[in-house]
């Protein structure tokens, strides 16, 4: 496959003139089985601070971070299965989102109000279903709190920083992948088959898409969705992580983690992946890198190279691969679900091997 | 010092909207004494890539960067001192690039073009002296080489990432702070005097102020001035700050090491500082976080806070207070300088105690 | 099963008053098949020291070592495959050398002598066959070099210090430990069945043996054999065993990489295991701990314990408890293997699950 | 000086076969002027097990140790000062008290028997007061507890493992270089001067000396005494001394650290130095390599190498040469001190510069 390739053109695409200016993802709202288990996994096991808390809700947020809350748990209608309910972007201004709602209307897209104050410390946001089923959130005010950054002495269990990004199970990626283009997002990196075989089209099985120039903002991964695949948290140094992964397991909880501490060739990530008590995942993610420069390219990794996923070559476990979380509908029911149209690892050499 | 003092309100003074659209500080050219050394210096010492070569010239990058070159040696003129003699900044696009030169037309400031490719894979760009004396460079275009992120088998001596930012010794910082601030640039936090004793005055010693998200792109630090302090580059993580002391002390050069290792309060940064051979100051720098929230708000330090330039209260010897690079003037002699209007160290308590 | 099973009775025994006095594991020799191959391997991937060099031979040692060599690469006869030649401990005296003699014949065990000089910088050894097979050889004298341990600059690839120790894959593991405890090797940490199902009886099924006062010199892991099953370098930190990892994959080496980067409960050594050009496997190990006091007692880990081999949880690759190194038995021939009479893995969780 | 000095002698002299059998510095005790904030220092600050509390005594150890306790806080007399009132050895049996009683005796020192359960956990022990005034205590007994080596998750403040040497602050250091020498303490590392100016003689300023095969149980430090300089626990790695600096700050506890972290070139060790409320110097230590070889040669650095004492060149505090621990007598008070007959700064380049 040559750098004229249906997947490459795609890859290689500037963005659209955003139709509003988002900063980043921003938050993500979980619902849970068991609330008090969720927010024990979270603010004890992982140490993130507790910023507000209702009768069925907890608001969570990273030492790092200002913003009032990244993290919301919601228990769940009895019942109802855990879901991902909210993905939620900050824009600039409250403009941007009166523009975001004359976009999202435009293109047909069902939207919905929130007001100010709905949940603590934030302002109203702007609720769409995007055409594959997510639940998008855009907002542009909240409460600023003081950063604990430097308080190192409260940090426990993981020193999660601040949100980082969100990763979403894509059956039809390249779909997906256009869809964010349109909303002003670059791509930084992504993986495509070789086209070998039966099938000689080279295929794109993930995508990293970024507003603030880190590696990514979203990703979209290859596989039965639309599901949230995993949210993912900045820790500062690889050390960070190993750390994360000897409390945990220091304190009899090593069935938390799921895949690795190991690095992703893509992004250059020194990874752990955990899975909460409902089954949501949630990424430790340290060292990616500057992405912009306004002629920043888009970096190839091919599903065969061995690196790609895993840059120590460590196989990844199929739960990796084939669970993430379901999402909430417009209907308050699960979003209904398709099998991908590529399969990421029945190409790849740690299958074949 | 309350929130409302002259001081706090500069430091929370909102940018202008920007006359042209910086991206970030992107490159430094130092004039040099011996080319050889300085080139065995950043090359051979520090590990960086030599991106381009010419006579007089040696132009090198960090693993990271596709950006063509970010550092610049320039054999300076016989009997010419060592000096930093361009300062340089990415602009958006070729328009912003006009944008600039009317801007500072328009300021009274003198202006020069230089034309595409006067440097190796640079295009054209536009030089700027501004009012205190700094030779700004404003640019655009520059070739893209392939990165070497992961080519970690390759990074030697102090795995040298990207340039951050540059530091600039000011006799007056507020004054140098309100010029910043016309071209765009935010506040992340700020050192400012308790306004005890005779001086009641509350007065701006330090400020880190960016275009890119993270804690800055330039600071200014009340020195005698107009200098260069000095310019940085970012480490992934305080393990490669480390093993960069490491290895310059096992290769018997420990009397490069300035200051350091360790931890700025300002800006969380774990670092240290090296002297090249003609005593040009390079900090290599990691541990810093994001600032790109529309409604970032800039931390203020106290210059009696102990942990303010020294988190773990180590004393920073004078040198690093006192000595810095003169700039090259407009008429190819050193800029003159003049001493600061208030000594941080002549109020704080490293130096009372 | 309780402290009074005949595992844990065996794990506690004291050792022998040692009939000689054994220092500590010290080097290791490796028929290769192809010597510039492993010499890259070692000397070029890794960065190991090359001490001397023959036409047939290349010795090596690790950046902190005086011993002249701690690794010796030995071209294999034509047409024979890749084995474990010498597995070499350091006695305290000369004398200790003689009562090594008179105590292995005495047990009816066939010893050698080599004179001095065999090997560059080594003096005489006493080479024995063990009842089980393996290759030992005991030695005083050798050559003392200067240490390189800070020379930092110098350090390239995987920073190995010095050697650690062997881990033996025994077919009957009780029987081999008590052939170690009766040469004075104590014992730290032990692995045992829980002794469910038909097999109602506790069994080891793996041990950490020790003469210098960390977790191990020797281990023995139950699995096919009498065969090698690695030897490993201490390297200074987890971040070392990192960069190592890194440095490998960065230059397109993730192949050599088997298992790891991760920790283990055992031993809580961070290690990562990597295969040589032959197959040989090599442990870089970091943060074991002191065992030096007399009254220390063997820790016991249940199979069944998810966190025994694998502290994170990340399941080993099938390989590492099935591939291991052939001997170079008395007859200059590989020595002939039985099946282990115990199956770790048949009983743990991680296949289980 | 060449390798024939006196002082060369002196460090390569043999040690004594021992007259009895000590197996390292186990732990030390401390008269402290306020119990309840030595305690919150220690078990607050520093995270440390606290394993048994009378009235007047805490007792405590590190994560690592199964010791039941290796640092004793003990409320001073009422006006006494803070002291250093215990230097505890464990030798290797009950007999090797006898033999140590005997010694001492012999050589016409001072000796008293402490009854079992004098201390919570501890068997009978031997005190004396060695000729230079230094309270050493030797005994066999302890009780063991459990490691929490991996509670990870219980591990605050500074990760300390285990109780590591003691640091003697010595007026004549060769005269106590020649006692150690003779309890059979091998020599790993010294500082001497190179003899210049009006003093041609080479003289030793600092010493490392072993039992076990590290690089210290005992370490002599030209200085004001006999003093207690600190001191030491054993820290698994450098990010975890670091990690112990950041929380300290973090928590507004700059002011306890005196020095670090840095590196020394002696020992190799990565340290930080604090400093507890009544004085008494602690030392978070890393990093120290095997010196377990029969045949092991101590190494030599010039008072006048800059990485000697800092290998990364920054300058220690005043206060870390001249400030110590008191000994609590014989008499139980403060033993007399007097000035030391080299002094290490005067000759060396960091005062020098």
């Amino acid at each position: 496959m040559g750098s004229d390739s249906p997947a490459a053109r795609l890859a290689n695409t500037p963005p659209a003139t955003p139709p509003f200016d988002i900063v980043r993802a921003a938050f993500v709202e979980l619902a849970v089985t068991d609330l008090a288990a969720a927010e024990r996994f979270y603010a004890e096991l992982l140490g993130m601070i507790v910023a507000a808390r209702t009768n069925d809700t907890v608001f969570l947020r990273g030492w790092e971070e200002r913003q009032h809350h990244s993290l919301i748990l919601r228990q769940s209608a009895p019942g109802q299965p855990a879901t991902a309910s909210r993905l939620g972007f900050r824009v600039r201004s409250e403009a941007d989102l009166e523009r975001a709602s004359e976009h999202f209307t435009g293109e047909g897209l069902t939207t919905r109000w929130l007001e100010a104050g709905s949940d603590p410390g934030m302002g109203r946001s702007l609720r769409v279903w995007d055409p594959f089923g997510y639940p998008l959130e855009f907002f542009h005010a909240i409460e600023q709190s003081e950063t604990q950054h430097q308080r190192f002495d409260l940090h426990r269990g993981a020193p999660l920083l601040r949100f980082d990004h969100l990763n979403l199970h894509s059956p039809r990626v390249e779909d997906a992948f256009r869809f964010w283009l349109g909303l002003g997002f670059r791509c930084s990196e992504y993986i495509s088959t070789d086209g070998v075989g039966g099938d000689d089209v080279e295929r794109m099985t993930g995508a990293w898409m970024l507003r603030k120039p880190t590696v990514h903002d979203v990703a979209l991964t290859a596989g039965t969705g639309p599901r949230l695949h995993h949210f993912a948290y900045w820790i500062a140094e690889p050390a960070g992580v190993m750390r994360a992964c000897d409390q945990l397991s220091g304190g009899y909880h090593t069935d938390v983690i799921e895949r690795g501490p190991g690095r992703h060739g893509v992004s250059n990530a020194f990874f752990v992946y955990l899975r909460d008590p409902d089954g949501h995942r949630i990424e430790l993610y340290s060292c990616d890198y500057y992405t912009g420069d306004p002629d920043h390219k888009p970096l190839r990794w091919s599903v065969n190279d061995p690196r790609c996923r895993s840059f120590y070559g460590t196989r990844a476990p199929d739960s990796w691969y084939e669970e993430s979380s379901l999402l909430l509908g417009l209907d308050d029911q699960p979003v209904a679900t398709e099998a991908a149209n590529v399969d990421e690892r029945a190409q790849h050499s740690e299958v074949a091997a």
